[in-house]
């Protein structure tokens, strides 16, 4: 037992929160989402990019490595042709260690709803209720696979991290947070969302819940536990070394909006898989989605479009679509993860971190730029 | 999510506890307990083994295989000269399954024990107050760390585990049962603990609460938290080839006691190091205790006469003391754990089990039975 160790009463909060990120087992009910054979990553030099120097917006500079450390940096892994450049982790800190994805998880659970389309298991255009009835008497009754994976749901939530009233409840049926009478989890929480005043397909707004739905429909789908799903049709396939651990409710319902840890490497791999085009495991069709198929105009009319002016989103990726960057995707969650695929120039690059703080569009915009500066100097 | 899954309400009832005691790390926080290098298993034959037959007290006859489907078995080894020669999994369970070790934790830890006194960390005839000062004021303020190791404390505790009021107490605090209020956790728990009307050392009294203790100081005694302390001076160097998890509480304490889920082949290696005398790991002169070191008088004259007349106990292990096996020990859980290891014949036999109900005489007698003629079987 660790001195100062974090309790789920505080356990997303500085200064423990670096540790129980990386503990987050050790803190909830988890499953196992089990490795398979690993992909073996060659190791490759690429002199200058430790003090490769980039800018914020403010046109301050910051070089790589002092960046990492400076931004509560946890790891950080860069790919270029898969082979790893560049491997950084905090003191502390080891290549074994599982971090908490937080959102990243839901661009994994994206690229699974487009393996397990791929065997047609399910129809990601058809109505939610095919696959999750329990939800027909909610906001989600009317609404569609397809506007969960792209957050165009009209659900009554407000995704305030600070954390507003909305996510708390959430959280607490979720099992993230403590809760003072036993939760009746968070499906019986989707089950009964409310409509906001919009009708689904309208609008972007990044809603978490819309992710656990996505998770519901696909262990509905494939028949498997959400963990057992992404075994089969994506965390083994793609070559990961190491399992994997799923954050569930007490009664065995999976985080799927947020609550997979995986080492950093395996996050690499995973990037890697979307960077060479879904390699088999995911249609290549899907994949390009992901890269060039979010809807511009839902985005600027969205919460986040001055976080990535210009930009799309699909099936739980964001595409900053900056100009000399055509393509580029990525996954984005709270407290400094990224996960930033240009798959033109074959670069992945990973960073995982323990902001104080649940986010703040500067500190997402510098990682942004820290990794578009690594793929922009690979490509020479 | 399975329907009708268990919760941590009711996850030790039939019939979801064969689900629960394969996937407690879906119900409890729980830290891995790594892997080291796989000591290879060869396969050997050895014919009429599933036909085996032996007998019960009242002289019935059963048979090897038919009885671990009777029993509720879930899985069993048979190791012979270190090669598997049996290996049963019921309906459903697979090689990979971790599934929960209940009591037969503590043998693991009194090996841990072992290990941690050779290399000079721990010495096991201090008083517990020599690492543990936060138990001066409770009963086990003038105990020894020997005297947890024996089960000879005077601790005033009831272990019935229907449950009655005490194991319902401590189970609460150690995250096992649900709790109506935050429990203060298992170290509070333990170190509030009483004294009972008897001396420490005066007679065998196998009381769970002391394994915990055991663990809370082995964890003082190398600077570890226990997962990590089993890891490195026990789980990795026999050469477990799966990760193991063991239960915490919400502060992080674990479950010394009985929180450890392995594989069953993961716990025929286990039996195979103490088969082997130590191999190294474990000082030889240690296991020569846990085959012949238990106190044969205070045995009499404790709660366990019955189940093992003219039986001993030493550092968590059982000597059956039969005539016929000499230096036979085992290790011994509730709903049907077993690890037995005859050294004299090289013979080790693991069953894993869902039993409806905690425990019972016959029926541990009649595991007993069959794993003691296996290793006579496999004598001749």
């Amino acid at each position: 037992m660790i001195a100062g160790r974090p309790t789920l009463e505080n356990w997303m909060a500085p200064p423990g929160n670096r540790w129980a990120f990386r503990h987050v087992r050790e803190l909830l009910p988890t499953a196992r989402v089990r490795r398979g054979d690993a992909l073996e990553l060659p190791e490759a030099i690429a002199p200058g990019l430790a003090t490769l120097p980039f800018r914020d917006d403010a046109g301050g500079e910051h070089r790589l490595e002092p960046f990492l450390a400076e931004s509560f940096g946890d790891a950080c892994v860069v790919l270029h042709r898969g082979a790893v450049v560049y491997e950084w982790y905090a003191p502390g800190g080891a290549s074994t260690d599982r971090h908490l994805l937080f959102s990243v998880t839901k661009s994994v659970v994206g690229v699974l709803a487009g393996a397990v389309a791929s065997v047609g298991l399910v129809d990601l255009e058809a109505p939610i209720v095919r696959y999750v009835p329990e939800v027909a008497g909610g906001a989600y009754g009317d609404a569609t696979v397809r506007h969960l994976l792209d957050m165009t749901t009209a659900i009554d939530f407000v995704e305030d991290y600070s954390p507003g009233p909305d996510v708390r409840a959430y959280r607490e049926s979720t099992g993230w947070y403590p809760s003072e009478q036993p939760s009746p989890g968070m499906h019986a929480y989707l089950a009964a969302m409310r409509r906001g005043d919009r009708e689904h397909g309208e609008r972007f707004r990044y809603l978490s819940p819309n992710t656990d739905v996505a998770g519901w429909v696909l262990e509905r789908a494939t028949g498997l536990p959400l963990a057992e799903a992404l075994q089969r049709y994506l965390w083994a396939p793609l070559g990961a070394e190491h399992d994997g651990d799923l954050t569930l409710d007490r009664f065995g319902a999976p985080r799927a909006a947020g609550g997979l840890s995986t080492t950093a490497r395996d996050l690499a791999r995973f990037g890697l898989l979307v960077a060479e085009g879904g390699r088999g495991v995911v249609p290549a069709a899907f994949i390009e989605e992901l890269r060039f198929g979010g809807d511009r105009a839902q985005w600027a009319d969205g919460d986040y479009a001055t976080f990535l002016p210009g930009g799309g989103y699909r099936s739980f990726w964001y595409q900053p679509n900056v100009a000399g960057d055509p393509g580029v995707t990525c996954a984005v969650g709270i407290h400094g993860q990224l996960l930033y695929v240009d798959a033109a120039r074959s670069v992945v690059v990973v960073k995982q971190s323990s902001w104080p703080g649940p986010s703040g569009d500067p500190a997402d915009r510098l990682a942004l730029a820290a990794a578009r500066a690594a793929a922009r100097f690979l490509d020479v």
